[in-house]
């Protein structure tokens, strides 16, 4: 066995998205040994986020790829060490944790769990192509771009009904698609959209494809009326998608980690899931706002909690 | 009346600091009409801290003062008012509250306090004038300068046993000055102060002056031994204080707003405090953790629960 593999590490972080970077920067500044793993894009849903204007400290906003770039930078600087790989379980092994990960397995005294969660996607033409820039999963994120403006929401849970209702705010017309011949939202919420003329829903529709125009930006969604079989359209400047989350939990299935009924990961206040020394942050955690600022604040938390929980080993 | 004393804000926050300049930027950006009071600096604790090194977005750090200048600026930007006044009281008026300032009564759907709190001062010469600049209050905020250097490190509670055992990671040797003749300290904690002979204890022991050199940095702390009356020198390179916190309360004295046993506001994992629609962030919160990117985290969260508070009116 390597050097490497017997090395037992201070904490070990699964994810390296906001949430594990900003608990990185502080773990490391405590001198604890702290490797991060990720298995995709360093920053997470920041990264891929064209243009962030409500993390807290930049006026004027900051690009998502740069907002990551000196996350990144900012936890190197202090030590910590980012792997390439993917966690695929969790064992506790007593006086440690043992992590399979795709590079063998690895030694930490505590975990902390920052994987995110995804949007559900659509998976159909235009989406990705209009990614950040027409086609939006966060209404809290994005709404505000949209002031004046028209709007498809396509979803008929209690979050579709909900963000269409706040998106109101900024849009003067929604076209509100729905797949299903009844929402899945609740009847409060349902009855609470009689009060917002300027939402049409549209139920038994599918939403097929997402148009841009020759100026490159949306300016129509193509949809089907299941009833009729006929082909519908809709002009409007962006799209909100909203059929849920994915938390990215597929690697704890063995671990008995307890999950609340979204399949989010269940914390207690010191955001210590039901194992003792595998803690959580950010968007992956029950109660998680998806919001860069929130994920870091959860990480810095998560952080302190861990130097607590290694102090009393 | 006058026109401004009839409206009523959707949120007023207490305290204009990293928690609710952060909380401002969400609740502006959803069109929520947001009115901050603070009585003495914006940015808080924050503003006042010469290098902020771990607000994770900064590889490099960033001045405290710019950090609470870019907050300010992103809040208002967004629409947020600051005023500048005192908040004396809250009550519950039924669809409202109303809120006691030296300004008039102001009546707002929800609050938000998030005045932060002080850490206690030792009120001796050379505190001021070297706080931030080889006086501190935070190990986690400032150890990590003092490597291979010597400390003080001031107090006989929990934090000042634990932090003195935390600063050995950086510091080669440290003086703990403890006032009375025994640690307040819990006993588990005192025990483990055996392991580190590099901590030596000075019981008995006011601390009375500290002193810079010609280079302007901290050089030597003076106290007295109380037990022979002499006065005692201690050689350092900089000096951390833990002798308690001081949250910022007062005001909520009449307002039946529950507190932990160290005088911090109590909420639910909603942030939400004992009264319906009064929120708490930041570092007045019970569970803070005295960190602008945790205070910002949970400002970015109240806000989001004060849209659905405001939703379920």
């Amino acid at each position: 066995m390597s050097e490497t593999t017997e090395k037992i590490w201070d904490v070990l972080m699964v994810g390296a998205g906001p949430a594990s970077l900003s608990a990185a920067i502080y773990t490391t500044r405590e001198d604890l040994s702290t490797v991060l793993y990720e298995k995709g894009v360093i920053g997470g849903l920041a990264a891929t986020t064209d243009w962030v204007d409500n993390y807290p400290g930049f006026a004027k906003g900051v690009s998502g790829l740069e907002l990551a770039e000196q996350l990144e930078q900012q936890a190197v600087r202090f030590g910590a060490k980012i792997e390439f790989g993917e966690v695929l379980n969790i064992k506790d092994s007593g006086k440690y944790k043992t992590v399979s990960t795709t590079d063998g397995d690895i030694k930490a005294k505590a975990v902390l769990i920052s994987t995110g969660s995804d949007y559900n996607k659509l998976g159909i033409p235009g989406e990705a192509e209009f990614y950040g820039k027409g086609v939006h999963y966060c209404a809290t994120c994005d709404g505000a771009f949209y002031r004046d403006k028209k709007l498809v929401v396509v979803g008929g849970g209690n979050s579709a009904v909900q963000e269409a209702i706040f998106l109101t705010k900024f849009a003067t017309h929604i076209d509100l698609l729905v797949r299903g011949d009844k929402f899945r939202a609740s009847d409060v919420l349902i009855k609470e959209l009689d009060k917002f003329p300027q939402i049409k829903v549209h139920m038994n529709t599918t939403t097929d494809k997402i148009v841009g125009g020759d100026d490159g930006k949306v300016n129509k969604v193509v949809g089907t009326d299941k009833k009729s079989g006929k082909k519908v359209e809709f002009d409007t400047n962006g799209v909100f998608v909203f059929i849920g989350l994915l938390p990215n939990t597929g690697f704890l299935k063995n671990t008995g980690i307890e999950f609340d009924e979204i399949g989010l990961i269940k914390t207690d206040e010191n955001l210590e899931t039901n194992i003792s020394g595998v803690f959580c942050a950010g968007d992956v955690r029950s109660g998680a706002t998806m919001q860069i600022a929130s994920a870091i604040g959860e990480g810095a938390t998560s952080a302190l909690n861990i130097r607590k929980y290694l102090e009393s080993l």
